[in-house]
This record gives structure tokens, C-alpha cells and sequence, in this order.
């Protein structure tokens, strides 16, 4: 739709008038004459040109005047000098005598504020669709990161907490965003060219200007300060600016930066205006007489599933886990991804990395970085994501405050992402979130923290399910499910800790005479048990049918929500107890299997210690059997005394960095 | 998409489990049986369906055994009697010989959550759509009324505020919603039905059960308390509470109300859970076997332009406004309206009915009922919504805090409605929401406070638009504008204030020979000027060409955003003065007749005290003459020394409450 703006002539007098080339002038003839002036007739520079509304069918050069007798003015192109094109309108007595003049002095600018809205990684002039946002492959509009990363690693402090820019690095993780013009060298008198967003936005956004442009440098601009060539424009505290005209054609750069994720009450988007303004008096504020109008999305935090290729696995280093560093050494040196150890000084001995923090990243056409969620646990590992992580290219999120209650499904062991899905139709290509809660049915229940939640909601791209996990003490959905790659059907499976599978194995060995086969041999100091003990333990049969059922709930609802077929299930012999200071609460009887890292083709599991058959570990043996024909290959690593036994696994003490997806988010189309 | 249930059978051994008609039970059967069994057969009541999958063409009763075999059962119909159906497998080894039974004892129940879903005041059963939410006349979803008006007149407060029900007359107010369930007397031991919400929704509704039903009417039934009645079931302190199971063919009765109007942090659509527990033990919580959803959206607040039917007109009763008054309760009562006054010891000396309120309306396919939306304003009126209009069946709403800073673009002057109209293909039947701004490009303005904007905004159905009103001292739209009905084109007109309009008028009196024809003849006190000498004050006219360029600013944002032609406005003969003591604000300098109250095709006009011609005030004459042609009668109220001279006029001294439209909010689709 075209923007049109009313404007009022005078006969006997001029008036001049700026106009911004694609908009067009209505004025009304009749409003400025007498019920004496009967007809009239225009005059123009050819630059201008202009229309009669309504048509008429007049063969003289008098068209008679009417109650809505509109001239609709448009330019073509950009005036050369201020008021260099002119318009006359000529008014005529009912004997066409002539009665008077108005005169119309225009200088006509283009005016265009820019931004990538079609999302290549480039500022295209003017698209169509660059103020509204549009999901999808087909969609249009700008995209933004939220400035989380911190350009100084030594002084850090994620960079949209500060209003300066201080390294020229910073740039990239900004928006750029052009103002371009056209027109005379100066505008006419009082004109002004102004950027501003709605208070609310205001919050949301920072924008600053390249004040390089225009100055020809010299000894002096060199070794001024940098943060001196990128003057602040917008912030939270300053809603609208004026900024420079350059004469010509000019394009001025500006760099956008968010400061805030999407969130329960912010749906992401972000209008950026230019205005110009037109001055009245200096008693009167000056009229904004053309708007253009840009709109961004903040960029989603994204999680990446376990069939995204691994690039950096981090452990803690304890005074008790040297074995186990050794073993997960070797598996991540031969899955070609980097070791990042987390020391004794860093982590104090919380050993819990997997729940201290999650991997993400966030995505445009123009840079992506990764991201950790610092999760709102309370461990000494707390500080290791803002110290340690927190740096040039990657960010830092968290939402926490110190108010919060948190319990152990705040950590993020409890936070999880499937692989890419289609559910009924509906597809999912970054995968859906999974979290574990309470029962909803129940009311003593724990949860993750709302603000949490609110927040992986608001992302949109991974829409969340909340699986229930509070049958466990520490009540992790990492505890009974992972996802592995499969080279067929889905392109994953979904891994299950079954007891009933458990039971099935165990029952299989007595059958074929282990029923004396020992369990938790090699394990320092733990008793043994035999496979007919465990069978014959009644107490442990009972929690375990208890068990199977939380599992098979969560079976359904993964089933449903993910569009998993039985096929697509693979079950995992692994028994729970519920140790009795614990109250009904259930921990892995024997190291938790599923509790895994999976890197490329090589799973790292937790070494189950299982009765041995023939010198095999019957459930490492099953194991592997079910991983082979997927192209897996197990790693067990012991982690007996220095996890299992402190309620913890393989996949609790391990985090792993990945590529993010090829997919880009923008090209979905979530539910709103 | 059929909800599955995952169940686990074993041989010798007897399972029980209740079934809902409707779902599936999915049995694997090769996880119970060992690698010796190679077969089974299955055989089950008449009431029990079955199918086994991966299909067969097993030629003999024996189905070959694979590790995926699984049976996929369902039954009809709810049972009689608990357990009262029967599936049972046979396993078979290799020489099909009989290894092992599994019995499974089934009791069918029906439930069903059910509201009113396709919205035509009746609960159908079990519609398929329940759980969503889709806008529009081939849309679905179910409506709640915020309870927001008080039951009782004297002991009052908004009924959301009580978690009992004190009146029977509240249940109107309160979406029905049933339970409907059919089965055996009672359900097996230990299953339970339960309602729940999330803690988020929990704080957006509370539940009541109807407990009166299933009980025999007795004497002591008569005269208990009525809020036994209905016990609260859910509520922001209760997210989840069992309900009573009644025997064979049952519908229970709730009713659900809403405690909020959807908001800047709240989309309106909240959703009710009702779940079947099965027990455990005990020891353990109880599972949700089966989950049934139902979604509310919160009827929005709706405003009422001035094309509905009057019902009401307030006006206040001051020591000074009796001819006013008079006047005004002619037109009333000509218009087939009511007047309701504020008496002075309601209003306290504060007039400005206009601004402490807007009327509005929420509608529901049950019920439809009206709601004051209390301004922010603070004057002597304050108390007058909450005290005066909040009662039976009449509701009462604000966004306000005493913390708040509040300036005159509060005052509801400042928020007006248009007449439906349809922009570039896009239909708004219940118009658009008008309110008056500071520029956005300013620093200093005033603007109107953003709780009540983001309410508004919230709505959705009457999507807002901002215009500029901070160049006013007063700062109201409706000081320039407003709308009448029109029997032509879009059914309304927007009148403007218009000085051009204005000076058009004084310039034609001058020509036809009247400038010495005198303003403000017969007001007591005022000093007459005559056309002569308004033409001739270069002042007045350079404040006027400065106020017409911010109405002609307005103009083209309501074309725009209003889809308007020139032909739909009209402009009104107004001129507007800055009296020095305001810096630079604007007033009119006369009656401000485009202030008017219209009631069908009556106005109540300020009366102008125009120059005379001929015994007639000319500018009467020019309004009368614009209107007439609509079928619009003028009534010209003299507010000169009671309103105007304190810088209101007709329509900020009164306030008009109308028929809600016929178009119902929920068949609109508005932008998201």
C-alpha cells in the first residue's frame, strides 16, 4: 500500500514541501479556494509528476473543480538541489478569468532503512516484506543475535550489558542494518533524519552507528578511541535519535544487537523506525511526515541432539577419577573430538558438568556461536560456564536468580533434545526439547524451575515435552532414555532403560544355568550378588514392576509426541532399586547403561559390571548385540566408585559440545 | 491420533487393567514369553477387540511368535461390572506345545471432558476439536468469562476475587463444563479421576463442582449453605484435585470462571486436564493412564462505538451544570435512552465522566454481560466505577497501581473505537481501538501509561492504533475526532477538526459581507470578537496551521489504518488556541463541536456561539448542513461556562453505554 500524506497549497502563495520518493501527495483543491473558483489547471517541472482524482474527461486545459478534487504529486527520482522541482496549480472564475496561484516548491529524497530480510547474509535495498516476519522457507524478515558473548575473555562481561563497543570483532555478532539516501547535499532547513523504537523494544535492542563514515581519516582518527567511531544510537534509555544526512547517495551503516532472548512475555520480534521529521516552529515539536519501518527476530537458543557430530567433550578432573578420565580420554581422542578437562581449582569437586550447564547455539545469515544455559543448580561448579566459558564467540545465558528454590530437576542432566522428528505431519528438523517434571496429576511433586521452562518454551523452534521424572531420586530423564544414530528409519533410535529387559536377560542366564554367575565382580568393596538372588529378591521384582511402569508412561508419551513407532524403541536391560533412605525414590541397581555419551558411532556406557558368562559380561554382551547392527560401537567405562555410587553416570559427569544443525531455524513453521 | 497405552502381560499370571473406550492397549507379547516359545494364540470376551500386529496370515489358530509381535486391543463399550471382560494369550514352544497362559481382566469405562466447544451455548459430547483453539466461523474452542462482576450490589467485589460461590445466580456467569463418564458402580480399587491445570493456568481459573448432584434433595439439603454446594475443586492454590466417580451413565457438572483478561503475559487460552490414576501402591504416586483436554480462550473486553445503539447516558450533576443538564437529558430521553446521573456526592466536583471510564462488554455463547474499564486518571470520580456501576451482572476491570505515574492521556478522552471496517482485505467487524500518543519520535512526551496499552493491545480483536494527541493541553482524541453513522459507503463517517475548514467558513462570512458578525454572543462574560478580526490575528492563524498539520498527520494515519477515502471524512469548522500559561499546547478556541455525544441519529453538539447571519449561528448552520444529508439531527448543548471553559466539552462530560455488537468476537481472525 502506498503511504500517502496530506498536504495543503495556498493560491498567492508558495509552499514548499519534502517529499520521499514511492509515497505520493494528496491535495485537496478545493479546500484553499473560494466557492468562486470553478475550475483550475496544473503546471509542473517534468520531474514531477501528478494525477487528477477524480479522473475527468475535461478536453480543455481547465478541469473543473469539485468538492474532492485531488492532484495525487509523486517523483520519480531524487532532486539534485533543495526545492529544484516546482508545481503550480492555477484557479479560474466561472469565466475563467484567472483568480490566483499556488505555488508547491518540492525537493524530493529517497529514504530507505535496510536490513537482510530475506535472510542471505547480505543488506538487499528496500524488500517489500522487511517490516513484518514471516516464518518458513518462503518467510522474510531480519534476524538478530542477542550480543551474549563477551569480545574479552579477561575482562568479561557478556557484551549487550555494555553500551560501548570496544572491539571491532564485535561487530560481527551485530545486525547490520543501512540507512540508505538520496538526495540534495543538505536537506532543507530543520529536516531531520531520526531512528527510534517503542519503549518496549527500547528494552530489547542496541543500535549503533559506523561514525567512520563520511570522515576522511587522518593521523588523529587513527589512534582515537575505537568506541569514539561506533557512537551509541538506540538503547533501553534512548528510544530516538537523530542521526546524519549525507548528501548523495549514501548508505550508512548501522549494527544491531539484541539483549534479550525470547521469553514468556517477549515473542522475539523487534521494529527499528526511520523517521523524517518535518519542522514546524521551534515551538512545536517537529511532524514525522514518512516512516520506514524494519523488523528482526531475536535468534532462538537451539539445543543440538546427540546425532549432531561432536567437537568438544568436558569433564571434570576429581582427586578420585583418574581411571575414568583415562577411559574417556581415549574414547573422545578416537571419535576426533577434543578433551576439555575441568579442574580440581575450577570445579571444587563438583564433578556433575552435565548438569551444571547446557550446549546450544544461536543462528543468522551472518554468524552463528555457540551458547551455554548456565543452569540455576547451586553446586561449586556454578561459576565455571561465566569463567571458563563465557568468551569471543561464545555465549552465555542463564535464568536464575538467587530467590529461586531449585531442586535436582533444575539440573540439566534433566534437559535433553531429541533428533530431528515428523509427527503427524508436523515436523520438527531441530528436534523437540525434553525436560522431566512431576506427575501433573500430583501435588508434592518437584519440577524444573517455571522460569526455566517459560524460557525453552519461548524459543518456539524445539517445542518442549515434559516427560516425568520424579520417580527417580535424582530424578534426570538422562536416567532412563538417550537417543542414538541409526543408519535407517528415523536416522535414530531411541535407547530405553527397561527392567523388564533387565529381567528378561537375568531369567535368560538362570535358564541357561548362570543362576550363579556373580554380579559387581572386579568392583572394590562390593558385594557380590548372583543372578538367582536377584531374582529371587522380591522387594527388588516389585520396585522394579513399579519402575517399568514410569517408564512405559514415558514410553507413550515419547511415542506419541515424537511419532516413534516399536520399531523404533530399543529397550536396555538396566534394573532400579529404591535404596531405603531414599524414600520410594529409585537410583540404577547396577551402573545405569543408558546413562551414555554418544559420540558419532562411539558410545561411551557406563561399565555395568554384570554376571560374566564364558568371561563376558552378559550385559555389556547384550549391549553391544543391540548397538551392532546400528554401526555402534560400545566403549564401557568404569565409573563405578567414582559416579555410579554417588548417584551419578558417564553421561552426568560428561558434557559434549556439537556442530550446530545444517537446518536453519528461520525455516520453520512452529506453532505460535 | 489414538492415545496407546503401553501394557505388560506375563504368563501364569492374572493382570488387571482398566481400559477407556477410545484408546488402545498395545501388549508386546515376545517381552513376557522366552526364545523357546515360537507361538500363541489368543482368546477374549465378546466385548474385547483385538488385533495383532505385525499382521499374519497364519492359515491355523497358531500365530507364529516375532520379536515384535503385538497385540493391539480395544473394546466398544464401558463395562457393567468391574473386570467383567477377559483377554487371554496361550504360548506355544516349538513343537506347539502349551508353555504358558497370560490372562488379562479388563473393565471398559467411558470419560469424556466436555465443553462447549463449538461454541453454541450447549456442552456437546466428546468433540474432537476440544482441545484447541482455533479463531474464526469454522473455528472451535471453548469461552470463559473473567467472573468480574459482583453478585451482590451491597456487599461487593468482583466475584473472581471469592473462592465460593454465595449465589446461584453466579453460575451464569461460569462456563459449564461436564464430566462424562460411564462404567461399572464403581471403578476398581484405588483408580481415581482427577482435574488438573498447569501452575501457569492454575492462576488464570478456578473450578466449582456442581455437589448437589447424585445426592437426594432433603430437608437438611434445603436449608444447608449453599457453597457446600459447590466446592471449589481447582484454584490458583490447587492446580489438581480428585472428583467423585458416579456408577453407569453420569454427567457431572462444573463450571469454570476466569481471574484474568488476557495480557502482555497471557494469550488467554488456558486448559483443563481430567485424568484416570491407576494405583500402584501405596507407596508410590498413582500414573495417569488416560488424559482428556479441554481449552478455554478468555473472552476479550470489548469497546462499543458510536454506531451501536445507545442504552445509558452518564452524566455528572455539579453546583454549576444545571442548564447543561437540561439539555442534555432532552436529548437522552428524545434518543430512547436512559440518563443515569451522578449525583454530587458520588462525583465530588469532578465532571469528567468521559475520562474515568470506558464502557465495554465481554460475550460468551452462554452469556454476555458488561464491563467498566476503570482509568488510571486519578480525580474525585475515582471511586464512582468500582462503587456505583460494578454489581450484578455489570463488571468491573483496571490496569492502575498507585505507584503509577499518571498524566491526562490517561483519561479515556484518549481512547475511543471505530465503526467495523475492512483495510486492504483485512476485516475488523468489531473495529479498531483508537487512542492518542506522543510522537514516537520525541524524547519528552506524554504518552498514555502501558499497562492500559498493553491490555488493550492484548485483546486482540480490536487491534489498536496510536494517533498523536500530545500536541492538546487536554490531550484527547476525542477533541478532533470522532465518528458517526452513515446510511452510505461504510456505514459511518470520521468527523475531523479542521482549522483550513474553519478558516474557510470565516473567510466566506468576510466575503458574503459578515465580518463584523460576532462570536460568542449571549455568553455571559465573554468578550466578543468579531470575523474580522479572527482573520486578521496572524497569531491565531499560525497556531492553526501548525494544529492542522498535527490533525493532518492523524487524518492520514486513520486513512491508512482505517482503509478510508476522503469521501468518508468530513471536516469540521473548528479552530484551536493556545492560551499562553500552556506552552505551546493547543485548545479550542470555541465549543469544540466534534466533542459531541451521539446517540443513533442524534448529537449532542457544544454549542459554538458562532457569528451570526441572519439570526442563525453560522457555524450551527455549517454542521447542520454536513450532517443533514446523513440523516443526522443536531442538538446543540450550551456547555460554554460548565465544560468548555475548563477545557472539556459534550462528550468528556458524558458517557454512552451501548448495545454489544451482534458479531460475535470469536468468529473474527485476528492477527496473532
Amino acid at each position: 500500500m502506498v503511504l500517502t500524506r496530506t498536504l495543503r497549497i495556498k493560491p498567492h502563495t508558495a509552499t514548499s514541501a519534502v517529499y520521499v520518493v514511492g509515497t505520493e501527495l494528496n491535495i485537496n483543491l478545493n479546500w484553499c479556494a473560494p466557492s468562486t473558483c470553478k475550475s483550475f489547471s496544473v503546471r509542473c517541472s517534468p520531474t514531477v509528476k501528478y494525477r487528477i482524482s477524480p479522473p475527468t474527461q475535461a478536453q480543455t486545459t481547465l478541469t473543473p473543480l469539485t468538492p474532492n478534487s485531488t492532484l495525487i504529486v509523486t517523483m520519480d527520482t531524487a532532486s539534485e538541489h533543495a526545492f529544484d522541482s516546482k508545481l503550480s496549480v492555477r484557479y479560474y472564475g466561472e469565466q475563467a478569468e484567472t483568480w490566483g496561484t499556488a505555488v508547491l516548491h518540492l525537493t524530493a529524497v529517497e529514504i530507505s532503512l535496510d536490513v537482510d530480510a530475506d535472510r542471505d547474509g547480505v543488506v538487499e535495498k528496500n524488500n517489500p516484506n522487511k517490516g513484518s516476519w514471516k516464518w518458513g522457507p518462503e518467510g522474510h524478515g531480519a534476524i538478530l543475535l542477542v550480543n551474549c558473548d563477551s569480545e574479552s575473555f579477561f575482562m568479561k562481561s557478556p557484551d549487550y550489558k555494555s553500551s560501548k563497543i570496544t572491539k571491532v570483532s564485535d561487530l560481527k555478532d551485530m545486525s547490520r542494518m543501512v540507512v540508505r539516501t538520496k538526495g540534495p547535499a543538505e536537506l532543507p532547513a530543520g529536516y531531520k533524519l531520526t531512528l527510534h523504537v517503542s519503549q518496549t523494544d527500547a528494552e530489547k535492542i542496541r543500535v549503533f552507528r559506523d561514525g567512520k563514515q563520511g570522515r576522511s581519516p587522518t593521523y588523529k582518527n587513527i589512534f582515537s578511541y575505537f568506541i569514539k567511531d561506533y557512537p551509541l544510537v538506540l538503547s533501553p534509555d534512548n528510544v530516538c535519535q537523530e542521526i546524519p544526512y549525507n548528501g548523495g547517495s549514501f548508505e550508512a551503516d548501522f549494527f544491531v544487537e539484541g539483549l534479550r532472548f525470547a521469553d514468556k512475555d517477549f515473542n522475539g520480534l523487534l521494529t527499528i523506525n526511520l523517521s523524517l521529521l518535518e519542522p514546524t516552529s521551534p515551538l512545536f515539536p517537529e511532524t514525522p511526515i514518512f516512516t520506514d519501518k524494519v523488523m528482526f527476530h531475536v535468534a532462538p537458543w537451539i539445543m543440538t541432539p546427540n546425532t549432531l557430530d561432536p567437537l568438544e567433550v568436558f569433564i571434570c578432573r576429581t582427586s578420585d577419577n583418574d581411571a575414568f578420565l583415562k577411559g574417556m580420554a581415549q574414547l573422545v581422542k578416537q571419535s576426533g573430538c577434543e578433551l576439555k578437562i575441568c579442574h580440581e581449582f575450577q570445579n571444587r569437586g563438583d564433578r556433575w558438568i552435565q548438569d551444571e550447564m547446557e550446549f546450544g547455539y544461536i543462528d543468522s545469515p551472518h554468524h552463528h556461536f555457540p551458547v551455554v544455559l548456565d543452569s540455576p543448580r547451586r553446586g561449586d561448579l556454578d561459576d565455571y560456564c561465566y569463567d571458563e566459558l563465557l568468551g569471543p564467540d561464545f555465549g552465555y545465558v542463564t535464568r536464575s536468580s538467587c530467590e529461586m528454590e531449585v531442586n535436582s530437576l533444575d539440573s540439566f542432566g534433566n534437559l535433553e533434545v531429541s533428533p530431528p522428528v515428523t509427527v503427524n505431519g508436523r515436523s520438527y528438523p531441530l528436534g523437540r526439547i525434553i525436560i522431566g517434571v512431576a506427575f501433573p496429576t500430583t501435588h508434592h511433586g518437584r519440577n524444573m524451575a517455571k522460569v526455566v521452562q517459560d524460557f525453552l518454551w519461548a524459543q518456539k523452534v524445539q517445542e518442549p515435552i515434559a516427560l516425568f521424572s520424579d520417580w527417580l531420586t535424582v530424578g534426570h530423564v538422562d536416567e532412563f532414555m538417550s537417543f542414538v544414530p541409526a543408519p535407517d528409519r528415523k536416522g535414530f533410535r531411541l535407547l530405553l532403560a527397561s527392567p523388564d529387559a533387565g529381567y528378561r536377560l537375568f531369567h535368560r542366564l538362570q535358564s541357561d544355568g548362570h543362576g550363579q554367575a556373580m554380579m559387581f565382580e572386579g568392583v572394590s568393596g562390593k558385594k557380590l550378588i548372583s543372578v538367582d538372588d536377584i531374582l529371587n529378591d522380591p522387594q527388588l521384582k516389585y520396585m522394579n514392576n513399579y519402575v517399568q511402569g514410569c517408564i512405559d508412561w514415558n514410553r507413550d508419551v515419547l511415542k506419541k509426541e515424537l511419532g516413534l513407532e516399536e520399531d523404533d524403541i530399543i529397550d536396555l536391560p538396566i534394573l532400579f532399586h529404591m535404596p531405603e533412605e531414599e524414600e520410594n525414590l529409585a537410583v540404577a541397581y547396577y551402573p545405569d547403561m543408558v546413562n551414555m555419551i554418544v559420540l558419532g558411532r562411539n558410545l561411551g556406557v557406563p561399565k555395568p559390571f554384570g554376571p560374566r558368562v564364558g568371561g563376558t559380561c552378559a550385559l555389556e554382551a547384550e549391549l553391544c548385540a543391540l548397538m551392532a547392527p546400528l554401526g555402534l560401537t560400545c566403549f564401557f567405562i568404569d565409573d563405578f566408585a567414582s559416579y555410579h555410587e554417588i548417584l551419578g553416570e558417564v553421561h552426568c559427569g560428561s558434557n559434549t559440545r556439537r556442530q550446530p544443525f545444517t537446518q536453519r531455524w528461520w525455516n520453520l513453521e512452529p506453532r505460535e
